[in-house]
């Protein structure tokens, strides 16, 4: 693996070694962790945990989780099993492909899963977008969803964040499986697009979908480049580890 | 048919004769009508116009439109014509199931289509909703779109409102056939969910979905429970017949 680096989460309070070069998380990471609804004694499995960010942020705002994570790659497997270690959270780290999941994950079932799948983006698609599409990112996306709702127990939560434009390849690949679907919009600036979706949904469940009112990362009017432009609501998730609730849908 | 009575649109250019008691349209009409992205000398198809209060909206906002709509209940078709008649437009009504496409509609395509499908309360509902909505609700609204989208030219655009809670039906209904999906949340206040979802999407087309900003019907904080708590934007629509713009995506 390439060099490394520390990044430092939630203000400080979580230390994560990432490569300099290839995929590091970031913002997205942390949002995820704020957004998954888990209580303290909960099971909690992330798929493609990378180097820990996400479940590790998690655990800090959650004492009391199991943590699970499974990452294909074999050195950000050691990675995230390190960063659990220099953090002092117990994390069970399984290597794996979630396609073909692991004997050791099969048989088991969780009250949480947490996903934050690859962002392909428009660079590595082929020039026949749609096609290529269909073949590099749909089929995987729903991939992820399908085996992270394998995993859960009846009635356990599943967490993603994912780019918004795949919204409805999300919807499909929940339908049916789970309901209790909450949309969390979450756009750079108010009125603008949204850039990420966060999306809450229960396995088993029939209460109908919620569309929540955007989250908004940055505050206007910009006053300079660098990050303290962060709205209030966005430096508690990010600097203080604050949960970001998508609210408790009516089951029916 | 019941009693009538005439309501103004759009500020009172437009007087549309509906029945007291049974589905009356409002807002939402008036919105669809101002999210179409219709030009002059466009075509026009409305599935299920009612009285035609939305696909008169849109003749109102556009000058030189070709209108067409379909009714199922021939009361509402005969009263969407002289509507239409009264109101100075040209509207070729159809009375028929869009389930059975009459014949007359089925060798023809259009630039656009638009409808506002039922809205289907809980209380309709039998105790198993899920499966009781299968039946009566996801189904048809399935099929709604997948009749609008039949009834479009290929790069025609299909414009629809319906309850946000069935934006998974909605997202679904138009996969594969339809692209450059642009959702645009309608909410009552700012900060609440959305109560309903407009959809655009254009046939064959393959550009990303775009999630908006909520646009927010009313303005906080409360001052009174009359109508004059519209939001400026609201107001515009509603009363002043402006345009909805959805922006226009990049297609690829």
């Amino acid at each position: 693996m390439t060099e490394l680096r520390e990044d430092g989460f939630l203000g400080g309070r979580l230390r994560i070694r990432q490569p300099m070069r290839g995929y590091r998380a970031g913002a997205d990471a942390v949002m995820l962790a704020a957004a998954c609804p888990a209580r303290a004694g909960e099971s909690v499995l992330e798929l493609g945990c990378g180097a820990g960010a996400a479940i590790l942020c998690l655990g800090a705002r959650v004492p009391g989780l199991r943590l699970a994570g499974l990452e294909l790659q074999p050195a950000y497997a050691e990675l995230a099993a390190q960063n659990a270690t220099a953090n002092g959270f117990a994390l069970e780290v399984h290597q794996g492909d979630l396609a073909q999941m692991p004997t050791a994950l099969r048989s088991r079932s969780f009250d949480h899963v947490i996903a934050n799948p690859p962002y392909f983006t428009d660079g590595t698609l082929a020039p026949d977008a749609g096609r290529s599409r269909a073949r590099h990112e749909e089929t995987p996306l729903g991939l992820w969803i399908a085996a992270g709702l394998r995993r859960l127990q009846p009635g356990g939560w599943i967490t993603l964040i994912q780019r918004a434009d795949r919204l409805a390849v999300i919807l499909s690949a929940l339908g049916g499986a789970a309901g209790a679907i909450t949309v969390l919009p979450v756009a750079a600036r108010e009125g603008r697009e949204a850039g990420r979706v966060i999306v809450l949904a229960r396995k088993g469940a029939r209460a109908p979908l919620r569309l929540l009112p955007p989250f908004v990362m940055h505050a206007k009017p910009l006053h300079s480049a660098d990050e303290e432009d962060l709205t209030e609501a966005a430096q508690a998730v990010l600097r203080g580890g604050a949960a970001l609730s998508l609210g408790v849908p009516n089951f029916r």
